[in-house]
């Protein structure tokens, strides 16, 4: 199954991917009924701006498109995002401070949606994905992420192991977030070092391959012993305990 | 419409209110095709020791409670959970430190679930909730939030300006989130007061009338001038600040 999208829907999302002009747009379709509002508009002017065709059409077309009706009228058809090589991005990060969130087959594409949304924010470089498990880049990661997937460069790879070992040898610390860890997630600086941070899938955690390459295993304290939080809010108290420490430097 | 669920799913979420014994379950039910995994066992396990009905039942009528197809073949009629009066809060935290989460509208059940999984993590006491905008607590928080609905205080509130006023005479400090702020969220010391932490709704931020209000805004800095973060990674961000100052000082 091919999980490349092809859509991008919601009004943020595809304002976004207009204004950042990495994608490649086939046409925008905008419901008949859709209500004329600042975004809508905003998306028509860009649209002519690039020369892009849009079309109005029936709600239905939209929800042949997009079943989960969470299209808010405007639906774009672009080609596929474009996945980038690992070596590509080292090459492309060497002699800055580079940063990259390896997410070990995060399966909720809201979930992975968010995560990118928040290290964009973070200032984070890339996304490593697995090929294999967890989701890939869809529809709703990139509606989640609220656009942020045009912003960030995502790797797939078929294998995290070797991905990791070659961070390793490009000079990259691996920090795993693990609930068994030693240290807490603030008692590491971030701020001098190259680091690739692992979050784990929602239940299995990270894998005891992936575990075992980690330079660094940080655990996020919990004040009671409920359950766990959630992957998507524990990668957002990493990264900006990382983002603290910046500020607090600079 | 009565947004209270009388429904909760999700093997996590069920096992979470069996456990917590606050919630009058009425009966659960089982898909004739469930697994019969650790935790289908364990929820059966739970119910027979505490005298709660199961039965098994083909997956379509479980299909029918919740259309949404997310029941993972285990859904619990359940009574309709039980909100706190503030008074009743105010005066159960009296004489010890206390923090509340004030939601201003938020939108989306999959920010308020994971909101209220992050302040149960973090200790949070209570959550105040408005009756009449953003959503109440149904079946999607409640799965969501891993369960973490029945290990907090709700309250439902018809005026958020009452709640904070009677918040503020009763000696809590009223904190903002809003990214007009001049400090950072990390600038506040949280751990030596009552603080009541307001987050604004996904797209309309907090409402003027409760921004006046606030003793302390806070905004959490970024390093990219992308958008903004999702509110439940928001919150999460800002509580564990508070966790981390609480960690540190002990």
């Amino acid at each position: 199954m091919e999980t490349t999208s092809t859509i991008i829907y919601g009004k943020n999302a595809i304002i976004e991917a207009l204004e950042k002009e990495e994608r490649n747009f086939n046409k925008i379709l905008i419901s008949n009924n859709a209500r004329a509002d600042v975004k809508i508009e905003q998306i028509k002017k860009l649209a002519k701006q690039k020369g892009i065709v849009f079309q109005f059409v029936a709600k239905e077309k939209l929800n042949a498109l997009e079943p989960e009706g969470k299209h808010q009228g405007v639906i774009a058809q672009v080609a596929p995002i474009k996945y980038i090589e690992l070596d590509d991005f080292i090459q492309e990060h060497k002699g800055n401070l580079s940063s990259v969130v390896i997410l070990d087959g995060v399966e909720d594409s809201h979930n992975v949606g968010a995560i990118i949304r928040s290290c964009v924010c973070a200032g984070i470089k890339g996304i490593i994905l697995p090929s294999r498990r967890g989701v890939l880049i869809n529809s709703t990661v990139e509606k989640t992420s609220a656009g942020a997937t045009n912003h960030i460069s995502i790797i797939k790879t078929n294998s995290l192991v070797n991905a990791i070992q070659k961070l390793k040898e490009n000079d990259y610390w691996v920090i795993a977030s693990d609930h068994h860890a030693e240290h807490n997630h603030y008692e590491i600086d971030y701020t001098d070092m190259n680091f690739a941070l692992i979050m784990g899938a929602e239940h299995a955690g990270i894998s005891k391959s992936l575990l075992k390459l980690a330079d660094f295993k940080v655990k996020i304290p919990m004040l009671t012993n409920f359950n766990s939080l959630n992957v998507s809010n524990a990668t957002a108290i990493i990264l900006f305990e990382y983002v603290s420490q910046l500020c607090n430097k600079s």
